[in-house]
């Protein structure tokens, strides 16, 4: 009985929770600013990958960006410290995701009249915040060698509602059995249209493509 | 608004559960059933673990293993090719976590009236099955090296509720920046009496240190 009922409130919250992020979608494509949404496991290297984009992409446009985490502020100090733009650390108190009412608090919070481009790093989970809008222009979907090319086939919504998806950490490939060609096919299985860049943060590949492909997206919304 | 209702709902809910949950751990302790939750992220070697310890232990134990996905039964196959105990295959249909009542409803389903050991693997997810007692005699909760040592920091809850914790993927530590002894710390930090077991399931490293504490703790329960 207990699940019923949290699946009927779910399908409530997640409705409001949409009809919320269609207003944030709205109002930021006024101020003509381009919000990306990123999500992944935990430790599947978000904030380094959000790093390396950041520091190639800081003198192009104004970045601003949104540290979510149940606790500590770990990622928030290495973000500021490497790339000196303004970041704004969020705490969940424990919820396992980001609505689209925390992320528009966040993103006032954060300043959005000197931003161009806004980077939310969302909570380390692959399954509750896929289920939430958070009113993102697109979502950037992390999938780490060291994790398996089977999780978009275990992890369906996360891969549904990818806009694009970074395979990551693919210097380790050698010691992991990842199979490029096979992550790729079950991504497509959930998203066809999903974009798919093979980097390595280490190696520096495949972060030039990803930031290629960013500022040509950030452009169609900022028009810089 | 919405975020006060979740909570409300939730607290609720998860009261509930831990009632349910009571009558579990009492009935399982009847029957001389030792039940071990397996919780972690997506990819931390869940899997590959859990086969390892029913290798070693199937002669001792009668084993019973339930395999939590939300899609997919890739898992439950691996499990049932490479260890030959009964598996039993649930799916969550969405959900991020598993209540006692889906918990009990997979050990009826599975049987437990010829088995001494049942393992559940959770679903991937370092958030919401920690908020859930499944009414399992202990939680093991696996941290992988590709993960990073920060992780307790991060997600405290699921730390706080592990009765156990395995480090795996201790081979691949040199291609990563992780340091056991900060792990350690960090895991102490959220939960004191949390054992530490690291491992290595490609090197056989740990595994078998691992055993000899599941043994010793099953024997306890099941007095065989």
């Amino acid at each position: 009985m207990e699940e019923y009922k949290i699946v009927e409130i779910k399908e409530d919250i997640t409705s409001r929770n949409n009809e919320q992020a269609k207003q944030i979608k709205k109002d930021l494509a006024e101020k003509k600013i381009f919000y990306l949404n990123v999500m992944a496991s935990p430790g599947s290297g978000k904030t380094t990958l959000i790093v390396q984009l950041v520091n190639r992409l800081k003198d192009r446009f104004r970045i601003g960006i949104i540290e979510a985490d149940i606790d500590s502020d770990v990622d928030a100090k290495t973000i500021a410290d490497q790339t000196g733009v303004k970041v704004m650390q969020m705490h969940t108190g424990g919820a396992c995701h980001i609505t689209c009412q925390m992320s528009w608090d966040a993103l006032v919070e954060l300043g959005i009249d000197d931003v161009d481009f806004v980077i939310l790093e969302n909570i380390g989970n692959l399954v509750c915040p896929a289920e939430f809008d958070t009113g993102a222009t697109q979502n950037l979907v992390l999938l780490s060698v060291p994790e398996g090319d089977d999780k978009p086939l275990k992890y369906p919504l996360m891969f549904e509602v990818a806009s694009v998806v970074a395979l990551t950490k693919m210097d380790v490939a050698p010691a992991f059995d990842f199979d490029v060609e096979k992550a790729k096919k079950n991504i497509a299985y959930r998203n066809k249209d999903a974009k798919v860049f093979v980097t390595s943060a280490v190696k520096q590949e495949g972060i030039d493509e990803l930031c290629e492909y960013l500022t040509e997206q950030i452009t169609k919304t900022t028009r810089i």
